[in-house]
């Protein structure tokens, strides 16, 4: 048997490092949940550098997207969402959240989440906690709109995304995008569509 | 020791039998689900008489009621919310969904069916099955829209509870139903208000 070699060339940024990274996040976003969570505490718990961390994935926010595997990091595609002219912002939403949706490999993780939060509190604090300040206050203070509006939109994007893939009743289940967005987009720029 | 005694005076119609009866209706529920469960076939397993299942429950919808402690029979709330102006069905609907789950007691039992449902195929299917049969359907006829357009509405109330008592998002967790309901009856009148 040989002893243990030490392998030459494995740099800092291997596939391991990041793998490493994701393994302490999720850890340390489990027990302190996303408010309280550091870049620092993730390093330390992965025994990596932070600027490392830094390097990999950019902002807390982007370590919480790759540690729960959700398909889409809201600070990257909020921008996106939000240009564009200001009456339209209700057809937007709608659209976006429902061709994403209609992905089941980006729809799945969203409902895994969705599924442990039903059942464990630490899970709910955590995922309250990355939608506030990822999601609902970014929007609400991007459009210049009450907070309690942005989170009545969610609620009722959230609500058909529930009845389409967790339910499952018809006819929403499969009445196709279009349908749907023409029906929703009123109500979403009702709520976000004007200061 | 004593033989088993007959008591005498135990009649049909005592606590025993109506236990029974929701004892059974939960097993034939959850194995059939909702449209092929039949009152003959929960007295059957009750080992009771068809006519007194009527005689406690009424209807199936009322023995559903009853097995999963649901805190309302859509089909005894429902004509109270439908009647009245059809100018004001958004707020009517809005504050009786907000009011009813104020209510800890009767909010719990439907908190615990979606946190079953969320995890399990044959309590998505039984609770579809009640929903479209018991509310959606009976609602949307009965107001002559659409059944996605009720849909719609369901998801906008729906999605606020969820986030009102499960994530439990600030400020949709603390505002008073008022203030919701100012909010929401608007986007719910758009969903019922026109045939």
């Amino acid at each position: 048997m040989t002893g243990e070699r030490r392998r030459p060339g494995r740099r800092p940024g291997s596939a391991d490092t990041r793998g490493d990274i994701v393994t302490a996040a999720r850890k340390i976003f489990a027990e302190k949940g996303f408010d309280k969570a550091t870049i620092r505490g993730i390093a330390r718990e992965a025994g990596v550098d932070p600027a490392l961390v830094h390097h990999y994935f950019d902002t807390k926010e982007g370590i919480f997207v790759a540690a729960l595997q959700l398909p889409v990091d809201p600070s990257k595609v909020l921008p996106l969402v939000m240009e564009g002219p200001r009456e339209q912002i209700g057809e937007r939403v709608a659209r976006f959240v429902l061709t994403m949706t209609a992905d089941a490999q980006a729809r799945e993780p969203i409902l895994a989440l969705m599924r442990s939060a039903m059942t464990n509190d630490k899970i709910v604090a955590m995922i309250r906690e990355f939608m506030t300040h990822a999601l609902l206050r970014r929007v609400a203070a991007g459009l210049g709109v009450p907070l309690v509006r942005m989170e009545a939109a969610f609620a009722q994007m959230f609500g058909v995304v529930l009845m389409r893939y967790v339910l499952r009743v018809e006819p929403v289940a499969s009445v196709d995008v279009e349908e749907l967005v023409a029906l929703l987009a009123p109500t979403i720029q009702r709520y976000l569509g004007e200061a």
